[in-house]
Order: structure tokens, then sequence, then C-alpha cells
């Protein structure tokens, strides 16, 4: 059997909810598969080799369109909670019974919402340049970014997921290399599509009460990575995510923007993968019992 | 030559600055050592053997107690400044040119000063569960913990170090029995010499304006380390840490206190080792010449 790649993996298609999803899977098959869920505008071709590449060698990474974006058929739905739904519908079709999530931006949205929706579905989840239901985004400068032009048109990505340092730029520029280098290439995502994902994100940030209490349900193992002034995420969400999350480990790299992951490929894959195949568990027995539980050991405090 | 480790390395002697500086030396010779800035109260007794001899496999590890701490020599000074200083004079007159640093709390702390004092001197920076100058201590329960009795005495540092949840209390045990193993031990930390600490302590957290600036030179490669509710120095002073640093990464790890490296031994080893072995470098360049790149890329940006 031809072992497949980011580059030569067959784009494949499974129905589900009405909608003809496409997807690629590749890399060692046997474990709990990685499922990515990509961020606003982007299709299967929008991911970084060296990221899925670098994942595929310990476990099968799958990769795929959800509905209405690119090659997958039916309509993007304007709230997170319905696409983490078509989500859930297309793991379920594909056969796996417990999958590791990762997600990037929009994605790291609906993998929340998917591990909301079905928590016994969800093993690990791994969250990139992520927020929370209601993120704080005031200081966020993705409408201006997206609404500038470029030469070459490319170099958006440079503007939403690298930093303006030299070092973040030449990796910025390797990075947009591993991004095309793959040939049979999903089509671009529509403006119809791309408004309606924008609809559900301004949805999904919208202040309200409580509006995190849902992340205290999420006991699952995550990983919050973010770069150190993410200008399309404020930076201080995966904070908010890691302070709210019961089980959940934060690492912010330096002199990073949204794509923090794809400026340090090989620093991420070492991690992720480290994370992914480390002894943690869901928590939940020591989580309610530590409830109960007075502080440790302390017998009386004297005055302070 | 016999191989020593945390265990076995004998406590030797070397003057400098009218101190005689306690320390103790072992790994691998060859490579940047690193030297280890010990907490509030602790003396090179206190540090995790897991930690030191996992970190000691690929560069010599250096254990010391600073003036007036423990063996050694001399008063505690009232100022992390004159600290850092004496750890200089420590550093330069055992010979090595350049050397890693990690603190931990109060020796995280006068990490950051041996930095801005000696810039040269040092490599690459590792803070754990430590903050800024000016540090937001309003959360700390630091006073009420250090203040209270435990049964038995050494369960304190339950209290200071671990999460009242069952892993974390587990991994609290374990840690114990770890520090405990080593026979030839140092004395403990004299009322004099901790009220000396606490009283730089103190100083150091003073609110002042700018109070963050010289955190703009330290351009070393540094790793910021936390644990996600820190009861002694509250765990958003890492995230301030990280933001204004210029080449900081940070980590936080879940359900971890003030010890959270101790908690996760393995995987802080696995992470520092990559950090301190890793191609990053010191990057005035960089830095200065992102501040006069405008922003990559964009050249018109439309209304909102």
């Amino acid at each position: 059997m031809t072992q497949h790649n980011h580059q030569t993996a067959p784009t494949q298609f499974v129905e589900a909810n009405d909608i003809r999803f496409a997807y690629r899977r590749f890399g060692k098959a046997g474990v709990v598969p990685l499922v990515f869920n990509q961020h606003f505008r982007g299709t299967m071709d929008y991911w970084d080799p060296a990221i899925t590449d670098g994942l595929a060698k310990n476990r099968e990474v799958i990769l795929f369109n959800n509905a209405g974006v690119s090659s997958s058929s039916g309509q993007v739905p304007t709230s997170v909670q319905e696409m983490a739904a078509h989500a859930i519908a297309f793991i379920r079709a594909l056969g796996p019974t417990e999958v590791d999530v990762l997600g990037f931006s929009i994605g790291g949205v609906v993998a929340q919402e998917i591990t909301a929706q079905a928590p016994h579905l969800v093993r690990r989840l791994i969250l990139v340049g992520a927020g929370p239901r209601g993120a704080d985004m005031s200081k966020s400068r993705s409408v201006q970014i997206f609404a500038g032009t470029y030469d070459p048109p490319e170099h958006l990505w440079l503007a939403v997921h690298f930093s303006p340092s030299p070092s973040s730029r030449a990796a910025g520029l390797a990075f947009l290399k591993r991004k095309l280098l793959r040939r049979d290439r999903d089509p671009e995502v529509s403006e119809a599509a791309a408004a309606a994902q924008r609809e559900a994100i301004n949805k999904y940030c919208a202040p309200a009460e409580s509006v995190l209490d849902y992340l205290k349900d999420i006991s699952h193992p995550t990983l919050v990575v973010q770069g150190s002034n993410d200008v399309i995420v404020p930076t201080v969400n995966s904070y908010i995510l890691q302070q709210n999350l019961p089980n959940a480990q934060l690492t912010i790299y330096p002199d990073a923007n949204h794509g923090s992951f794809y400026q340090y490929p090989e620093l991420f894959v070492s991690e992720a993968d480290q994370f992914l195949t480390s002894e943690l568990q869901r928590d939940d027995a020591n989580l309610q019992s530590s409830e109960r539980l007075p502080f440790p050991s302390i017998i009386s405090a004297k005055g302070i």
C-alpha cells in the first residue's frame, strides 16, 4: 500500500447530513486519528504540509472541507454550532468512534463546539489562534487586514499569519511556498461562503452573561496555542481559554501572529506530538473531587 | 571520572564578593551550563532531582546558595538587584563566560536581574512561577500559606507548589519523596535570611510608573513557565512577562500551582531541553528592524 502524504493524498468524498464532504486522510493508521478544522476562507490546501505531514508520522491525519466550503457541497451555516454539527456528522460517517480534534481560528471555535456537542467522540483538543464564545475581539485588526489588497494577493496570508519582523516574514514566505506545493488543488472559498462564516464568527463573539460557563464542561486534555501578538484573534483570548478550561495547557510563541504554528512548525509538531501521546486522561473524577477538597494540608492559618 | 548526579554531587565552595558560595555541579560538561536560582526559603536540596538530573543529561547543571542562604556565607540582601549582583559574581568566580539561567519564584526574579545587569553573560532564560518588577500580587495567598502550620511540616510545600486535586497532590507527595532522597543535606534557611528575602520581594513588587520597561531590553530567548492557578505568584504575571519580553515563549500547565514544573517533571524537562538546544538566537537585529517595518505587505486597507 502506498503511504500517502499531504501532497499525494487523493480527495475523497463521504455523505452525511445531505452534504457531500470532501476529505483527505493520510499517515499512520491504527491509533486515534486527528481531524483538522480550518480557518476563515481556508480549504484543505491551506494547511501547512510541515504540520500535517509532521503529525501524520504518528497518527492518521484527516483534513476536510466543512459544509459549503470549497469542494464540499451544501451551504456554510451562519452559526458555529451548526458547523460543529456538520463536522460531527462527517466524522461519524467516516467511521472513527474517537478522534483528536485540532482547530485553527474559526476552526478552533468549531472544535470547542464539536466537543461540547459530542464529548465522547473527542479524546483530546488542540486549539490554535482561537477564542472562546464571546471572545474579546476589540483589538482585532481582522476586518482591516482582510479588506486590504496585496501584491501578490497571496501575501494577505503574511499579514494574517506572520509578524512584521524579518524572521517571521521569512518563515511566512517559506510557509507560502510549502502551501503551494500541492498540484491537485481545492477550489477557493466563495464570497457567499465567506460571508456566512463571517456572520457565524460575529454571532459567536457577541458578549453575553456567563458566556464562558460552557468551558467548564470541556474537561478533555486541551493544548491551547497562540502567537504573542495575534492581530486577528487577540492573544488574550487564549489566556482566557486556558484559565477557564479545566484541563488545558497554554503555549504562546514569541514574535508570532495568528499563524504561530506555521512559524514554528517543528516546535509545534514536537509539542503537539508529545501532548497527543502523553498519559493525560480526561479527568472528570479528579476535577469533581478537587471541588470537594479543602485547600491541601493547611491546618491553621495565623493572622496575616 | 565518576559522573555525579543530584544525590552524589559534593558541595563545593568558591569565593567572590567576600562571600563563600556553596555550590554543586554535575551533568554533561562542554556545553553552556545551566545555573539554577532558588525560591524563597529554598536551598540546593529544594530542587526536584527529576528536573536537575533530567536537564543534566545534555548540559552541566549548577546549583548554588546565594549570599546568606544556608551553607553560603554572608547576608541575604534586601533587594533583588543585590542578589543578582551576588549571583553574577558567583558565576564569574566559577569560570563560565556564558550561561543559561533558570530561576524559580524569587529566583526567577533574580534571573531577570542577572540578565539585565550582565546581558552578555546570559544566553537563555527559563523563568518558572515568577513575575516582573511591580508584579501583581493582589491575589497571592503567599502570606497566609507560609504562616500556616502543617502536619508533617514538610506539607507546607504541597500547599505552595501543588493544587488541591488528587492527581496534583499525588504528584506533590512523589516530589517530596524525591526531594528528601539526598542524605548530605544543606542547613535550612534562617529566619533572618527569610525576612530579608521577604523584604526584597516586597520592594520588588511595589508598583511604579513604567515599571515594565526594563523587560524590553531582555531580548534573550526566554521560556516562561507557570501553573494554571498559582496561589503564590498569581498566574497572570507570567502572561504579563511573556507579553512584555521581546522574545519569550509561555507555557502554562493545567491544574497546577506554584511548583508546576515539579508536577510535570518529564514534560518540563522535555520542553526546557528543546528550548535550550533549539536554534533560537538573541534577536536584537530582528527586533530593531521590525520596529522600522510597516505592517507587512498591506498596500491599501478599504474602509471597515
